[in-house]
């Protein structure tokens, strides 16, 4: 395949980083433009082959009605935030060439591609992007392909909802100053499991996971009516009443009927695979403990 | 070592088959006394060395009262339920002989007893215990031994609270009606093994989860204290509030800090170990799925 010239704007950033590192060692030409780096724009620029939007969820738009104006009409032009049809809009109304929006489902701490999932948003001129669908696929990784609508409806769920979930529980923790390594003791290998999300949550950066849940205002109104939820619930709780809680289960259950069937004799296997990697990992705890941290970014 | 006589109080329940399975395997003679055996009562507890009781939480205190009527007071007596100061003090109040608290944190569907945790909490006589925790530790178990009054407290988080959060989670998402396949389409293993979660409480018998997060007046007011947080949380997410909720992580932060250090890189190596299973588990789907579905208890 001929090399591609792409540039990164945010190339800087740990996103960026990794495309830019990703992509070079494929042995494609990439520039990268960073904030301070307008006044070089025409020249990075008006000949590449693909620009790669990877900047913060807030300042997307604007990059997008800035990146436009210097790009020729073959450019193809891509982003990778979080929310995909605002960013789709704003690149097809101002960009006269193909555009397409991404969302990598990783963080830039992934060791390979194999079994990573980049959400698909084609916009217009997709056979533009091939060549870099086919390297991820190539790499192992799986392209799945969405309207950008469906998408930022799947990822109210996926990513605001859930990260609200587990932050709070991590909240609710610390608020009981649970002893944490000792609960750890008495658990079973689901609990060790839900404490590693938490853990994983906080290792990311705190002001994107905070921007995720703020994002947009059906991400807000949607964490409320999860709060609703748990505020309903935990008074049936508060009352002792069996008889209600045993309904909302029956009816939850109906809800995952068809999951649980496939998923349960996967999560079992999954779970029975688990304990003896962990336990090596709780061997190898006191080496750890022993080493100095080093955190990186991790797919959310 | 000598054969014991042990008589399984419930051991028709599941957790009850499951130790009478068990024991018997290993060439220990069990007796079961259900619900409808008392008018045997003399006969199969008179000349018991060990009395397990395995009934459900809200009987565990009337049954104990029936049972120690019959013992002798060389006989050693258990109970496994999930609460144990309670049971705890009223074996011991209502037998003069060896008594011990057991909470086995895992269900009857475990294939085997390696790295699943059994929590001991020590009531009087331990020595007329050590063969059954010598079995327990020959078959790759782990016996952690605690207060009551710790290991209640601990169940609180580990069993109450975790449920609650996870069940709520369900409940949301069916009450979003989120199309729960399509969504996994789109997800990072995290999301994927949140979904796991969920679906192996709904596996689990709705009147015992429901049970667990109702038992204790402690309990409850727990669940509530957790809606409370979620409350919070979501306003402060509805008022945009950016500032309050970077400080709400910074402070979860430091509060998991130490347990974030060594779990992370477990949780990495887990999760990297995790997704080539997964991928053998999810191109096995289709045949589970034309395969009909035979639901087992599941550890809490």
């Amino acid at each position: 395949m001929k090399s591609q010239r792409v540039t990164v704007i945010g190339g800087g950033g740990k996103m960026g980083r990794f495309f830019t590192q990703w992509l070079t060692a494929l042995g494609h030409h990439i520039s990268i433009l960073e904030q301070n780096d307008w006044e070089r724009a025409e020249h990075l620029l008006a000949d590449a082959d693909l620009v790669l939007i990877c900047v913060p969820i807030e300042c997307s738009l604007e990059v997008i009605r800035k990146v436009t104006q210097y790009l020729s009409p073959t450019t193809a032009l891509a982003d990778i935030t979080s929310i995909k049809a605002p960013a789709v809009r704003a690149m097809l109304k101002h960009h006269t060439g193909p555009v397409m929006g991404l969302h990598p489902m990783f963080g830039p701490s992934i060791q390979s591609l194999v079994s990573q999932i980049v959400v698909v948003c084609p916009g217009r001129g997709d056979e533009s992007f091939q060549w870099l669908l086919n390297l991820i696929e190539g790499e192992g990784g799986k392209v799945m392909f969405s309207t950008p609508e469906e998408h930022d409806q799947m990822m109210v769920v996926i990513q605001a909802i859930r990260h609200f979930a587990t932050l709070s529980f991590g909240i609710f923790l610390s608020e009981e100053k649970i002893d944490i390594r000792r609960s750890l003791d008495f658990s079973s290998p689901v609990y060790r499991q839900q404490i590693d999300i938490v853990n994983r949550l906080l290792t990311q950066s705190a002001s994107l996971v905070v921007d995720i849940m703020l994002a947009t205002q059906e991400r807000r109104e949607a964490i409320v009516r999860l709060a609703n939820t748990y505020s309903r619930l935990a008074q049936l709780v508060m009352q002792g009443d069996r008889e209600a809680l045993l309904l909302e289960l029956k009816a939850v259950n109906s809800f995952f009927a068809e999951e649980i069937a496939c998923n349960f004799r996967e999560s079992t296997c999954f779970i029975n695979n688990l304990i003896p990697l962990k336990e090596s990992l709780i061997k190898n705890r006191r080496v750890a403990e022993n080493t100095e941290g080093i955190f990186h970014e991790y797919s959310l």
